[in-house]
């Protein structure tokens, strides 16, 4: 089956934080991005060089943890197509809202697991003024010398991994490209695809009890050099760095993992000229035997990589 | 109107040599492709992580230049889709061949411009074997430690860049990503993509009176610090390097060219986290005086970026 | 002979500027120097790993150039045998001054053209407080993020390179470790180093007809990334970018030129891992023939190189 | 006191190995040192940059371990100030050996805890010819391509780092930069330098109940990048990574450490632009406390680190 190629990409992730202020400080003035708006119960963030009005939005919640994931159409007519497709597979619907400051009408459902979508068509392009007006006119905005570039992925939890890949191949057409086989045949964690990213989305494995929870949001920077310098701006800010820098096994991520401040984690990453053009591609099985190794060179997954996701539940207080 | 997706990606490219031994040993030992296989003509070589078989051919010839341009198509059936739209395109048409080495039966065609294309949909994996197997298995093939990763475009020259453009938009259903508009009208560099690539191909106005002529071909680093490593390794090698490293200011790729020993034009360049996602792009237009300011930093394109393309026409020599 | 040991280090070098505002502005905001203090007349700025109070010292003025320049002795002992050899060898001699916000009392002394040098031991010693407390307690204050870490070195324009060499063997002690030797049997550049470094000063040949010129002081980065980086952020903030980045072939330092708005030329320099360890180093020659290859990756050094000082003289405007 | 500069730079390190062949193997073809000579019982090895003859002196023994560490003088003179010094202090002196491949005349004693280190002045330079003929007259020989530069620094185990400080002062005139100071009042461990590097020896403290052990050799690479290459060289080649790449607190160097076949621990290291330039540099001190933070970016150190050294005790085994 050819992918379908209905949705472009994933566009924005919605992060719910109890405490806003902190965690804006944070996302612009260590992390990197940029504001491109902010209502009294939001903050409209994104990257230098991504061209929507935002790629995250940071929302006031009473916990922390994720709002919505949302990923955007190729055109009006795969929009309509994949709306159809989801309402017949069955799964909870929300149905359309108007839109939001970055984008247009969205059509809204919900994973099973309790995390909410939407895929929307009409966006809004975000138009540099001024000083943020860039210097290379195919750049979306000033460059800042600030590590992330564009939204990358995010990771979700779910008791049932292949539950999960089940919804996503059915309502976002999205490809596997990578996964972990568990020795007991369950799917221990999935990296989904709707283009050539070698992964937009990430699912692993719930071990806390939770529902719809996060596990992490991730921005490409163009150089592994971004990631180290980075490290020292976390060192130098009190930024709790969970692990890294150093390189996945599984994708060949070169990563870093620190926390905000209201605990959602968030991730750097570069994956070098690695994408996946292969029109065949066959998904990559690691097995439980392989991730004994640890990641690539040798580092042992941290024990909270394991444990931590957000909102956190009674398990880990 | 939306991508159409028949295309999966560039394949592969042959290059003719006048001096084979001499660019077999530089492709091989100093750029640092691989050589999966060699008979009496030519040789089949690719970078550390291309999946096929081969992505450049490299053949023995009575000059330089190019031999054809390769892409894989996403399918059987969009295969046979796109051979249907050119033949109605009434484009010069070699029609179908048995394939060689490294793919199936592919379909020939031309371009108004001398360049023979072909595509194809089977494919010969390369499997690696013995020291060449990978450490990690989503890799194509052992880590060598050489800048290339993986083929990323190549550049041809054309007398009319527009026609050019109906060509590649008629039978690859290429996007338009970036080009430049001259003021005379005419459209002087053009850089197309099939996926979410920046570009895989680029045209460039023809200066020196020639047919079918290369410009160069390009591979992919991971990261810019291997293009500086290659520089040092390039002149410790007494390969000409002809300009970079520097970054351009259309596509905003950090580059190097050199020439490899028969004179073809051969680039390294590192497009960092950049990626055309969004699925309504519109194609940047650099005019004339924003080429006047040279590369992105200010370098000022060296005279023979203009003139010097293979085989060399009399003007040239 | 034993190198003397009795200078430490370069420590600190006074620029002059006649756009005050924009120079501070350019120093602080975009090439990433730290402000330690500001008196009505001049400012004090350091490196984020700069020891002492300052290493640049921004001071406003009728016209551009360089104020003085500064060298550290190992010890007051030390001091003095310098200050024996230097009023002995009968260079112009300023004598003793109290000192300034950055160090005790320094002696003053000039070269044969018109640039003014002080040597002293005692000195302030920058202490970081608050949010410029470095989070790892080797460094002298917070990482920032910027590009330069430490001064490096400057570069003096003579119109007889000897003679300045003579200068600098006499009264610092300095040793050569390369040099341009002209056709003309004249010495057209010459680098100095009192310590491990490559070079702390260069002198090349003055050819504007100028008297006390400067040609760039440069700070040094920890990563050749910091400075392909820091030419984004030249770019975005319309800095002049006059060459690099590239490589030189002399001393190998991977550069970057740029003018700070009053017309100072300023460098971001990496020697990577290069030190000058061998006792009986002996000065590389390079010859003009050596020259005509340009810099190392193949680069023309660009006309204004030449030509280009400050203050400018009536032959460059 | 000033410090003494009779000594230049650590210059040579010589290492056992019970497995030659792969050793051998492993620094030349994996590691990239380049091979001086050979006899029967030892391999003479360099980085593209040493100036010297050797750096390395992989011999061919009954078990892993050091033979003798070697630093160069900086004059004839200097080379007897610092026998004279050697001999009054009452260290164990094996007294002139004739020298060898590398080196003229040099001086043997042995350090309290079975380390053999010899100083001397007439040295060998490496002579390249051929293809090992830099293309650059102001480096050692052809750029490789490959990771180490030239020779860093070694780690040496003793039970008493306290009574190997006075040594080092003593015998070499060495200075402290960094210390680790225990809360039971000993030194844990001791970084001492010769000239402007940050370190080219450390001392920590001997768990193993061993004598006259080796902790590690570093040599240091241009950018960190190459570093995270070199990772992928490793991983590729098998070998043991143990730990990193990540960067320390202590020094603020960016490591790798891997065992070569034999069992040795080598590292690679990056240390950006920091060195020591302060005649009057305090030893920084850290805490217990300090170490618990783990490594500058919280790495914790790996239970290896602080057990194994070669040869391997009766506790390892």
């Amino acid at each position: 089956m050819e992918p379908s190629h209905d949705i472009a990409h994933l566009a924005h992730v919605e992060i719910y934080t109890d405490r806003y202020e902190e965690s804006l400080d944070f996302f612009t003035r260590v992390y990197g991005l940029k504001l491109s708006a902010e209502d009294g119960q939001s903050a409209y963030l994104r990257a230098w060089d991504d061209y929507e009005f935002h790629s995250l939005k940071l929302t006031r919640h009473a916990h922390t943890g994720i709002g919505h994931v949302a990923y955007r159409a190729a055109s009006p007519v795969a929009l309509q197509r994949r709306v159809e497709a989801i309402k017949e597979a069955g799964y909870k619907v929300h149905g359309w809202i108007d839109g939001d400051l970055g984008h247009g009408r969205a059509f809204r459902f919900e994973d099973p697991f309790g995390h909410t979508f939407e895929i929307y068509y009409e966006t809004v392009r975000y138009s540099p003024k001024g000083e943020d007006a860039p210097a290379l006119k195919n750049t979306a905005s000033a460059f800042s010398g600030a590590a992330p570039r564009r939204l990358d992925h995010l990771n979700l939890l779910a008791s049932d991994v292949s539950e999960f890949r089940r919804f996503m191949e059915t309502c976002l057409g999205s490809r596997v490209t990578e996964m972990i086989q568990l020795d007991n045949g369950r799917i221990g964690g999935c990296w989904f695809t709707v283009n050539n990213k070698t992964y937009d989305l990430a699912c692993t494995e719930e071990h806390g009890g939770g529902n719809g929870r996060l596990h992490h949001v991730t921005y490409a920077t163009d150089q592994r050099e971004d990631i180290l310098r980075a490290a020292d701006i976390f060192l130098q800010n009190g930024v709790h760095i969970e692990t890294g820098p150093h390189k996945h096994a599984i994708q060949g991520t070169f990563f870093l993992y620190v926390w905000e401040p209201a605990g959602n984690r968030v991730e750097l990453a570069n994956a070098g000229a690695r994408l996946i053009l292969a029109p065949d591609w066959e998904p990559i099985v690691w097995t439980e035997a392989d991730r004994k190794k640890g990641q690539a060179w040798g580092l042992k997954t941290i024990e909270t990589f394991h444990t931590h996701g957000t909102p956190p539940t009674a398990k880990e207080q």
